[in-house]
């Protein structure tokens, strides 16, 4: 597994009975991203099971509340609950004047350090990076400065063949050398070559998640090797006009999207509260790009390379 | 009925998988008072069959996120659904600000009016008063400036006793003028005496809320004909010393000022997350006062004065 996802909200502005705001969790070896944060995210995160003191990064579209009035609440719960390590939020400019007020009125003081990452809307961006992973920020087009996301997992070119290694001795410091590539020659002389012991390794996995936007095709045609994409669907498609009008996406557009980045699988989210049976938001998808699915709350996705062995 | 209460929260300020963050609705009438309103609030509305529409005052006792962290969310919910009619928002002075920062940032126009009163901390003071009900804040001591509220009644001096008016002719402008206790006298020069087609009214209802404060014997004094009392236990008496430290109360506590209050009936509330049986609060306070009853989330309590025919 490389990443795990696990939605804890599926609607748009309006939450309903069965669909909270805008929030999900990537897990990502032993920490935890947080993606959007709408009202209501710290008791989704109880119902299912999410460590808040795991978050490490907190990544947030843009400021309508629906996806970051759960902020204050989960910020100040950390606190309440001795967070020591920092916390990384990386969100729109404004979001830190906001968070400020509300700490400033409630009269509480943080006790671990946040720090703010602004981002910026112009290009795809690489916004953090380490040995890792990449995370990109996506800009998008929505009523107000919004930024998808894009996670992409690095692995070493190449990996260990374990067959080939059997009944031989490698020294420990060997196999990071081996994975990028190179010969390790020991302490004895003895060179240990890295085209015989090792096997190319398959491309990383990636997820995508697309809030709040028009349909932008333009940006679809920029992503690849994408394995699975979240997009919003917040209209079906025979209300178009007013996807338009709201700067949101239909079903259709959405699937039309997935189809021109190549995307391995598609899960639609942030739902009009208009509606109450979905099937026909997959309906709709499936026409155009049958690897649709309905993101349900509280239901995690394996995201992986398929072609992995 | 006088008053109905539903209690859609009951954590203190970490929520927890069954208690969520402070928030109640007072119904009256054909309005809906709205009092605390934590992250979620909006949710559990929707959970419990309340009508946002209907909700004509809000009022907050203090700025930390458990009381007021559901505000931007449900604020916006109403004006997506095109409120009309004018909000009025009872809070510490600084909410305005903390809600013009949200708005700001999330770059939201907000189409109702909301009218902002600010309480004061000085004293047990009149905020509200029409024909049929007085509010009054309650000055509270917490870690940051807080108010309770009392709910009372109105009632005219006297009743219309049904079997005193049977077979008589009574012109409509009578019975207002009759009820405060006056004669009158009609077209004809007919004289209709109060005291013979009225009965003395009965002491109209009142509620309490008293949410994040210490526990105040001088304000337990200054409350009179009561019906139905919410007083915060945030902990069990075996740690009153970090209640002190806290600003908040035990349940031994609350039901000590509600003897002395001399009440008819005590919800406790406000929770913290670290008791998961509640049964130990019930046991202490009814040794102290037996009409106590553990607040209960989803459900709704009569508030009515039982000396009522």
């Amino acid at each position: 597994m490389s990443f795990e996802l696990t939605i804890l909200g599926t609607s748009s502005a309006t939450p309903t009975l069965e669909r909270h705001p805008s929030a999900q969790i990537l897990g990502f070896q032993q920490n935890l991203f947080l993606i959007d944060c709408g009202e209501g995210t710290q008791l989704q995160m109880i119902r299912y099971g999410v460590r808040a003191h795991k978050i490490e990064r907190i990544f947030i579209s843009h400021l309508h509340p629906d996806h970051c009035a759960g902020l204050i609440g989960l910020l100040s719960t950390m606190n309440l609950n001795r967070r020591g390590p920092e916390l990384h939020i990386y969100a729109p400019p404004r979001l830190r004047e906001m968070i400020d007020a509300e700490f400033s009125c409630s009269e509480i003081t943080m006790m671990y350090p946040i720090i703010y990452h602004n981002l910026e809307f112009d290009s795809i961006r690489t916004i953090f990076e380490d040995e890792t992973i990449t995370i990109k920020s996506i800009p998008l087009e929505h009523r107000i400065s919004c930024c998808g996301f894009w996670f992409i997992e690095k692995k070493s070119a190449w990996k260990i063949d374990k067959t080939k290694i059997e009944g031989k001795e490698i020294p420990a410091p060997a196999y990071n050398i081996l994975k990028q590539g190179h010969d390790f020659i020991a302490e004895d002389g003895q060179v240990l070559n890295y085209k015989e012991l090792t096997k190319p390794n398959v491309k990383p996995s990636s997820y995508v998640y697309i809030s709040d936007t028009i349909y932008l095709e333009n940006i679809a045609k920029q992503l690849e090797d994408v394995d699975v994409l979240y997009h919003e669907a917040t209209f079906l498609d025979d209300l178009k006009d007013k996807a338009i009008s709201t700067y949101h996406t239909t079903a259709k557009e959405a699937a039309q999207f997935a189809a021109i980045a190549n995307v391995k699988r598609l899960i639609l989210g942030h739902f009009s509260a208009r509606y109450n049976d979905l099937t026909p938001f997959l309906t709709e998808a499936h026409a155009i790009f049958l690897e649709t699915i309905l993101a349900e709350e509280g239901k995690s996705y394996l995201i992986e390379n398929k072609e992995e062995d």
